[in-house]
């Protein structure tokens, strides 16, 4: 029997689907889980691609059945299983075996990983993969970190299986060590803030407007035929048009207001912290599904203060303003995030390839959008430049933030929510601001802790004849 | 020759200030500082408190000094030199005598430390010093963690060098292990919030209004009569009426618009993130921060899309409507202050005693401030309740978030940067919200990710009829 060429241990929905995936596109799998039945339905239910798939029952089996030098990839669930699972799996392969972390892995713990592998002088990857489901299955976006040479041996693969954009695979060698699931964290960072901004648009559109779920899925689809063009703004549509079988009502109006998180929101704030990265788009989209949890607190609110939106007057707000500044925060955004992006890159000595990331990211991963391309165009021509500054983001910034002003003064004054919104005009504000606030921090700084000032007008510390 | 009742190993301003302090309280203490010559300048300029101070040259000579069993303050940078310092120190000691880290410390380091003495069976203080140098040397808040037992045996020298307000010493035990730290590094998150919202509303001056730094002051001076009574509110009078002695210039107008941190704001908001309790007003000031840094970006962007504020119409925003909006925001800041801790007592287990620390901030410490005395009141009446809901916050929100609202309103019309207080009003009408748009995102994760979804006629967790 001939050897499989890549094995792959972890057949959890995400594993699973990336073994079809990968069978499908012509390679030989070994695959292996650790509930040896599971093992044997995927087999079963593999259909056509069964032939290329070599189910393994023990992880002998599964190392004898790869040709060397291995790869194999691990999909099981990130954290401590993936330091057992490595544990493992190393002492029964040679030096040149790869193992591949496909996992949702914090970076920092991906880092630590690689570190090891070099100090035992063997192969390692983190890669991060995105688009869900139905991405794993069909092509993902695939971040990889780790040594160059080791990404190279699976780059065939890995590059077959992810999603096409116009003929460029959506899958790029991000950096050494972390790199991978760092860009991986920012994309899911990202994640959180445009459907951030989505919910508190379709939240102006329902408590400011009275927009039924239809009215709004007719927004979100005609929006999407325009610049907001994305996997996001696309699925806003079909979440707000479909029925509930149930009640016959709409589904969005029986979901219950209590957003979950898995923790890579919350990772890539943590992170852009530590890099004194200012993310507040993303910061106020973590922030909204926290404030979501308080349902009980929320409600006592209400009680106790009253409903906080309160309708908007006719024409208030067009449905075209309501675009504009979804446009102009969603660049805000991603300038925000690609801006952290470089912090790391500086930081971690990476090197990440700005305008790759662009790219990896226009097809198979959950923030997937028309405008990706432009980035990836715009951060070719200045690879760590902030996006507000490119000559077509500028442009699009003109002639959108003033509707992004509107919606948000709007907003507030009305007690809709629109923190995400607000905190992308913020920084296009405070972007703009030579002269900001901060000397008087710094004069209360040095009032109260002698921390020292710069001057306007002349170099090196100073202290303020504050006569204490 | 007697023994000293303590010793301090650090002499640093801080150190200086608090060794001072102790002997003038009456309490005979050695010194040791690493540079000896520093312990000899420290001694002989210590003028009639010599007498009770023994410098020592080295750590043999300071632990002889004191009588047993010791306790020794350690006053050294945070980091490494506080475990080198342990290190050097805990052979030379018997096993009852108490270390005390009353520098900097990050709490998790002191949850560490205070777990390994724990193992080692020796005692082991980590407590949290406000006030700055004038604080130290007169009295400063004292946030103590770590074994109760440990800190009754020095609770009399810690409550009689502490600021006293109206006879209640600023000096509390907090609870096991880094819990003192903890409280330390919210009370640090609170004042880069409160001075961020105090910047905002002198740039609303400054800008919107044309005021001068002179006209600033007679605000701040003003408001220090009124509910805004507090330490921040009186210097950042004091900061604005201060002439540049080389230009005849207001000091203000002198200093760049760049601030320096030290670490603390940010330490809190990344424990935020770990425990999901949203502090957004913190991390607008810490993001504030983040982006005064970005000077050179923040003056291209002025280049490129015009200065970003603009001035106000006379009469749009009065005086009164700048107080109570920074009363109102000062109130959210709080309020989110106050829930992390709960969350952080809750993980922890530290049974964190809440209105305590609402006293223990009324005096000595950087936010010290009227307000804070009637936090303690609500927190007595309600240890775990948001303080929005208690019956006199509640009132003064009522009377004060109209103003909030118009001033934000106004403030980002004009781009005037106006980022904590906007996201005070957020949280504000985020907690008045009963229903959100969280079933927004819930759809698009569960018609992505197959996450699931509450639904809110009936339990379980559902999925959408999405037909994928």
């Amino acid at each position: 029997m001939s050897k499989s060429e890549i094995g792959l241990i972890g057949l959890g929905t995400m594993g699973a689907m990336l073994s079809l995936n990968i069978a499908e596109k012509g390679f030989a799998i070994s695959v292996f889980n650790r509930t040896s039945s599971r093992t044997q339905k995927f087999h079963e239910e593999a259909g056509d691609l069964a032939e290329r798939i070599t189910p393994c029952k023990t992880l002998e089996d599964l190392v004898a059945s790869i040709a060397e030098p291995r790869a194999i990839i691990l999909m099981v669930p990130a954290g401590a299983p993936v330091d057992e699972q490595i544990a493992a799996l190393r002492p029964l392969l040679g030096k040149d075996d790869l193992i591949i972390d496909a996992g949702n892995a914090n970076f920092r713990d991906t880092e630590a990983r690689a570190a090891q592998a070099e100090a035992d002088g063997v192969p390692f990857l983190g890669i991060g993969v995105s688009g869900g489901e139905e991405g794993a299955r069909h092509g993902p976006s695939i971040m990889g970190g780790g040594r160059k040479d080791a990404w190279d041996r699976v780059a065939h693969i890995l590059t077959a299986i992810a999603a096409d954009y116009e003929g460029t695979p959506c899958a790029t060698w991000m950096g050494e060590g972390g790199a991978g699931h760092f860009v991986k964290a920012v994309h899911n960072g990202i994640e959180y803030a445009d459907m951030q901004m989505i919910a508190e648009i379709y939240g102006i559109m329902r408590d400011g407007q009275g927009a039924s779920a239809s009215d709004c899925a007719a927004a979100f689809e005609a929006w999407n035929d325009g610049p907001l063009q994305s996997y996001l703004i696309e699925i806003s549509g079909k979440v707000a048009a479909a029925t509930d079988d149930q009640t016959g009502k709409p589904v969005l109006d029986i979901i219950q207001d209590r957003a979950g998180q898995k923790g890579t929101g919350r990772w890539t704030v943590i992170e852009a912290q530590h890099l004194g990265a200012p993310v507040p788009v993303i910061e106020a989209a973590v922030a909204a599904r926290n404030l979501s949890a308080l349902k009980a607190e929320r409600e006592r609110g209400e009680a106790l203060f009253g409903a906080s939106p309160v309708a908007l007057p006719d024409g208030a707000l067009s449905r075209d303003d309501l675009e504009q500044a979804l446009i102009a925060g969603k660049i805000m955004c991603y300038a925000q995030g690609f801006q952290l992006l470089n912090a790391a890159s500086a930081e971690f000595g990476w090197g990440l390839p700005m305008p790759e990331i662009a790219r990896v990211w226009r097809e198979g991963c959950i923030i997937r959008s028309t405008m990706l391309n432009d980035m990836a165009e715009a951060l070719t021509a200045a690879p760590q430049d902030n996006l507000m500054f490119s000559p077509f983001f500028a442009g699009l910034i003109e002639a959108n933030a003033p509707a992004l002003r509107k919606v948000v003064a709007t907003a507030v004054s009305h007690g809709l929510q629109s923190p995400a919104l607000a905190a992308g005009l913020s920084y296009f504000d405070a972007m703009r601001t030579g002269r900001s606030t901060a000397n008087m921090i710094q004069a209360q700084r040095d009032f109260f802790g002698a921390h020292s000032f710069q001057r306007v007008d002349k170099d090196g510390a100073h202290h303020g004849p504050w006569g204490l």
